[in-house]
Order: C-alpha cells, then structure tokens, then sequence
C-alpha cells in the first residue's frame, strides 16, 4: 500500500474535488478491507460507538443494503429511513429533517434523493457526513468507486485503458461518476447509445461520444452497459424495448468487437435482455457480482475514511 | 441430550430431506437455546460476524420478527428487505435479486415468497444457506419444528399422538410441514375440515381425512386450528364466516370431543370467532403463546445449525 | 444529582402517576446520558441482551429514530415494526399482535397509536415494559420530559417558569403531556390559540387559556409552538393556514411580547411559515435542535429506568 495521505474530507458527494492519490488512497483502503470480508467472522470494531444513518427517498434495495452491511461488519450502529415511512409526508423540508436527525448523534448520512445537489446542498449545512448514494442525473460516487475497484483486480491497471459505458448516459448518474474519476486516472472513457441519450454537449466533459455500438465496443478493455429506465421508451427517448436492444445490447455478436479479455460490468438491476442478453450476463467474462461484493468493501472504506480520517487501526 | 449427529445440510427448506434423527437434533439444540431466552442477558456469541437476511415478498409480522430476535440473540448482524422497498419492482429476477444479496457476504437468506418451490429454487443456485420462510402453499418448515417443540414440552413424547389440524388444509403450508414432520415421528395425523378445502387425493400424503369436526376432533392429543384467510369466503371455497365457524371452530363444545387433556395451538394470527372462539383461545390448554417462544427457540437451532454446522460451542 | 429514588414503575403511559420527585430522578438521570452523545465512541452496555420493540401504528420519523437511537447507544438489539408491514392487516387484534410480540422475548415495546389509551390497555395486559409513544391525543410522555429537560438547561430552574404553548391543544398530546409535569413541578402553563382548539374545559385541567397571542406570549419565559396539522384547516377548526398563521404564528414581532430571553420550542416537524416562520425558527433563542438531542438522552433514561429499576451501572 501507499504511504498514508492525510485525509481531511468530511463528505463523498463527488469524486470531483478528490485528487488522482485520493481516489487511490480509497481503492486501497478498501482492498485492504475485502479481505476482512473473506474471513469467517466479519466484524472489525473500527466503528463501534458510531451512528449511520440510511436516507433514501428514492427505492433501492442494493445500494442501502451494501452501506448497512459495510457499516455494521465495521460495528457501527445503523439507522433505516425510507421515505414511506418518514415525516416527508408532513411537508417538513430536506434540511430540517435531516438536521433533526443529526441532532439524534448521527454521525454520518448516506442520502439518496431524486433531485441532483441534494446531497451536496446537504454536506454543507451539517456537521455529519453525508455520503451521495446516488443524487437525480449528477454522482453516485460509490458505485464508480466500486467499479473501478473491479477494473483494477482483473485489469491490474489503473490507467491507459479503454473504457465504453453504454446507455442512457444522459440520465446516469454511475456515467457521470464514473466519467470524472477514470479521465482523473488517465483512461479513455466513451459514451456510447443512441443520440437521445447522449447531447453533444457531453463532449465537453471528455468522454468520446459512439452512435454506433459496434464502433464504440471496438478493442475496448472495459464495457460497462446502464440500465434502461423502461419509462423512457416510447417517451420520446426511443421507441421500443425490442428496438433499443436491437440496436445497444450488449449481446454475443456485440461483444466481439471488444477486446477478447475484455470485462463486463452492469450497475444492476439488470433488464436481462434489454441491455445485455442473459447468455452474456451468465459469461465468465461477466463481473456484475464481483460489483456487487467490492461495493460492500468501497463502502466500508469510505465511511472508514470519513469517519475516522483513516486515523484508527482496524 | 443424544450425541451430536453430523449435521450437513446447507439449506432447510423443507422437512422431507430430513431423517427422524435430524429432526429430533434440530428440536434438541432448540431445547438448549430456549434457556438462553430465560436469561436475563439474552445474547450468545455463537453468530459474531454472521449476517442474515429476511427477505419477505409477503408480508409478515410474527415470522420476520422471530427470525430477526432469533439471528440478534445469536450476536448475527441482520439485514431486512420487504417487497414494497425492494428493487423486485425494478424488473429483476428472484434470482438475480437474491444472487446481488448474497455477493454482499450475505451468510443466510430467509426467505418467504408466493410462489411454492421459490426456495428450493434458490437454495440449488446460491452458496448461502437458504431458509424457507414460507413458499406458497409448499412448506413452513420452522413452524412445523416449532409446533412439534411446542408438542413436545406439553406432552412429554414424540411419537403415538393423534394430531387433528383443523381448517383450510389445501392452502396451507403449515399443516403439510407438520403432516410430515409428525409422521416421520410416527404420529397419527387428521386433516379436518370441509371437502372444498381438503382433496380426497391428500389421503396419498399419510394423513386421516375428517370432514366431520366432532369425529376429527375425537380423543385427540393435540387440535391445531389452522388460519382462515378471510378471501376465501364466498369464493368458491366456502358459502360464509358465520357458516364455517358454526361448522368447524374450535369452541367450548367442539373441545370436548378431544382428550381432556388436549392442547389447543394456532400458527396465528388468529381471527378470533373464526377458527377458534375467544372463550377457548383464553383457555389454559391453548399454547398459543408458547409456540410463539418456541419460535425463536427453533430458529436460533437452525440458523446454528445450518451456519456453524453445530461445531461451535454455545 | 440527589441520591437514588427506588424505581419501580413498569411502563412509561402517562406522566400522571409520576410524583415530583420521579420526574427529576428521570431528567437526573437523562442529564448523566448526555455526556455518553458527546462522547467519541457512544455506546455504553447498559442493556446489552435486552429487546426493544418500536410498534408504530402511525408514520413517525423522529420518534421512532430517537427511541432506536436510544436503545442502541445503550446496547440493547431493536426491531422494528410499522403498520404497512404488520399483520394488522391480518385482522388480528391489537392485544394478540402485542402478546405475541411479547412471547418473542421482548423486553420493552414503545407503541404509538392512534387510539388514546391503546398504550395504557396494553401495559396492564403484558409483563413487558410499555412506553407510550404518543397516544392520539392522550400523551406523549417522553416528549414533556425532553421538552423539559430542555427547559430546565435554559433556564437553570424546574419551577416558576411561565410557559406558553401555542396551537392546536384540543388534538395534542404533546400538549397534555407537558401540562401534567410542569404543574406538578410548580409552572405556570399557558394554552395559547383560537378557541376552537382549546375548549373552555381544558381550564379544569389546570391551564390558563388565552385566545390572543400577545396576551398568552406576555412576559413567557417559554414559548412552545405545537404542530398545526394542516388537515385541519378548513374542516371546522380554522378557516385557512393564511388565517392561522397571521392571528398565531411565532414571529418576530408576536415573540416581543414574551421575556428577552425566552427560548422558543417545537415538538417537530415544523411547518415553517406556519406555526412559526423561518426567521423565528433559525433564530438563537429557537432551541428545536437542543429538543431533539436531549430526546435521546431522555428515551435512553427512560429505557434504562423501566429495564434495570436504575440498579445497573453505567
């Protein structure tokens, strides 16, 4: 492992302001930890005596489930809320219920919320850390977190590769993180769908832009596929179900155009068939599941640094 | 207690696999963990480290709960997901949902869900063991076990009752739980109640048929009133309420038919006036609430069982 | 803190049966856990082994949050239990869902519902501590002990303090709860609002009643502002909110009318521009956030008092 940098970061609501040695310094982190995950006794004591809290007013299973998982194996205690059953429903605002929450010694808030700059416009009124799990079209940092996690075990790499994300970049807030955080390590990031999904404009954050699969697959390292809001189809987006994944599935004639070793990914939950066909999910080039356990330990770094600055021995 | 027997079975989702030996260890060790509900620091070390997982596509109080209070005496972290907030209405599949939850260092998965067979299915496909927590009309497994615990306390033997289980048998995955369990233990079991709800061809499965309550009910050990889902009624099954009670409720008379000494259960929640009248439910051979202590008894013997295969000292 | 009172009260339903002398031995005692929220690692094994069951049959955030906080720091397991996922939907009664909780080893049930005396009926009817946690509009006892807890930190006095509670008396239990223990500590309790939300009889109970907000604020040492439900509105009670707000809200000019240093409260959630507005609300004197810390701190006093008769240590 690296040198222990000095981590003075109260909140992940971006992996913006994080510099290329923070991003590292976290992947580490959080390699270190998926081996307490392998033991036969999961619980380390790094945070006991904390309080996290889950706040989610949009439904999820995975992503609060793998934040209560990381923080109860580091012996946090952990609080659900949900919105069906908060005051949200009493016409209070976002920040005086969750200013209220923290005043409950909370000590760190994983907030899920439709609006983009929820979170953000969150860290910067309580003193909690507040942790973006996912915030309308803008970041979901820890799912890119553990996606590139998963590049990094089975490419070894962490730069000079390339890197097609397929979909509705537009709505995707895994895109956008994902975006930021491998041009900070140096890949080729490309965005690959119909026009609808991807505006010009999307250019200007760096991706390469493909509206052709087959073009945007060729001798990729990495092909990440999205998931399709089914709502989208036939609202203007794009016509049908059948005709999207005639065009951008990632199928067994599509994925040739890769790289041979090539991996992929999916944030999950899948649309078997729509973005990738189930012959290719079930392939062993297929990492969706390796995903889903290094998000546990992403996560467990990731409130392990911001709740204790990396300071406490585990 | 008889020595230990090597226990091998990952999963328990039904009681069919199990031998007469194995059903009577599980009830042992359950034995053994009701003192540890006596004391009045109610928590063992055996599950440090363990995670469990109620995932519920039906809802359920008294069954999530138990397990739950089961897995948290045991020192085992616990996770709970519930259909309305789960990602199932994102258009996953059963499997892939509960694949995702395992790559979380997901430990054990109970499991209740409409369709009967979901838990057969899943426990052949995920290395965590699976418990059945009820599937369709299939089996209830640990409600069986903790009836059967429940028998046991009150009457000393195993074997040589005669159990007359009262009421919708045809959709009940309680009675056949139990049909098995108490034949392999050798007992004689009768299932009560009118036609609509008890097909000639279960006759096959070992059980007495009664379609008559006074001559079910007659010189029984045990009468186990099963729940009416108020559905049914007028629907095919049977004319009214007011019609079965008349006919096939447990009361002050129908009682009598039974041993003096019979014991009165429920699996709950009880319609009080419906299979059983208030008057009987009140009474002190009901065991209602026993059954209800037993339960987290019976599942703190699985979820050890199944998870350290009984090797770790208590 | 005066010397130990011997505790002997199963349940917290009221704040009625409780002499002088118990109320200050519970904020005594809450005043000892606050120290334990500022510390870096808040969690104390006070109730290590002991269950806490929150069965809430109406939404609630904070309440729920508080009381699971509170049972946690103290190291005592928690589940939780509302109504959507409950078997109440079952048809079975309240006293059976509880007794059946209950048979699960649990220790102390905090129940919310919407019936005034639900908490009382159950607490003669289970061996369980009972603590009610809002009763229609009965009481809500553990609110008047943080609100006076809070109360008491301001103002460095228990007694001879005038306190004004302004709004919907008739529907608050939050009101009648705080009425029963600042008389019995020696306060002068005023209601404050329109009249057909405080009805000539709340008289015998022991308050003042002003129906005029300069009047009822004049010289108050305490201002506290209930929770306007806006269903209300319209229905019979008040014509609009616009109304209400000008003839009741808590504003900068309406607050003149009491002490310099009055502190001014709210049970929360608020509805800014309301019952108060938002420059009262972010205000120095506004202590809602002080309110809702020392709620943990109360509930963790009340839990240990109820579970240990206040014998453990700390």
């Amino acid at each position: 492992m690296t040198e222990k940098i000095k981590w003075n970061h109260k909140d992940l609501v971006s992996l913006e302001p994080l510099s290329k040695e923070e991003l590292i310094y976290i992947l580490e982190t959080a390699k270190s930890f998926e081996e307490v995950l392998k033991r036969d006794v999961k619980k380390v004591p790094t945070l006991r005596g904390k309080s996290v809290l889950t706040l989610f007013y949009e439904p999820s299973t995975r992503t609060r489930t793998s934040f209560e998982m990381a923080a109860k194996i580091l012996s946090a205690d952990t609080i659900n809320i949900s919105t069906s059953a908060s005051s949200v429903s009493k016409g209070e605002t976002l920040l005086d219920t969750v200013k209220n929450l923290e005043a409950m010694s909370i000590d760190a808030i994983i907030i899920r919320h439709s609006f983009s700059g929820a979170a953000e416009f969150l860290s910067k009124r309580v003193k909690a850390s507040v942790i973006n799990g996912g915030d309308g079209r803008h970041e979901h940092p820890t799912q890119a977190l553990l996606d590139i996690l998963t590049i990094w075990e089975y490419k070894n790499i962490l730069s000079g590769l390339k890197i097609a994300i397929v979909g509705d970049i537009l709505h995707s807030r895994v895109a956008r993180s994902n975006l930021i955080a491998l041009k900070k390590l140096g890949n080729e990031v490309r965005f690959v769908g119909p026009a609808t999904f991807i505006p010009e404009t999307f250019r200007e954050l760096g991706a390469e832009i493909y509206y052709n699969l087959e073009e945007g697959l060729y001798d990729a390292d990495v092909v990440m596929a999205l998931r399709i809001q089914k709502e989208r189809m036939g609202s203007g987006f794009y016509p049908t179900e059948r005709e999207y994944a005639r065009c951008f599935s990632i199928n067994k004639n599509s994925i040739n155009f890769a790289k041979k070793d090539a991996i992929i990914m999916h944030p999950g939950p899948v649309n078997r068939g729509l973005e990738i066909t189930s012959d290719v999910l079930d392939d062993k080039r297929c990492v969706v599941l390796d995903q889903v356990t290094k998000g546990v330990a992403v996560r467990m770094a990731v409130l392990y640094l911001l709740l204790t600055g990396g300071k406490v021995e585990n």
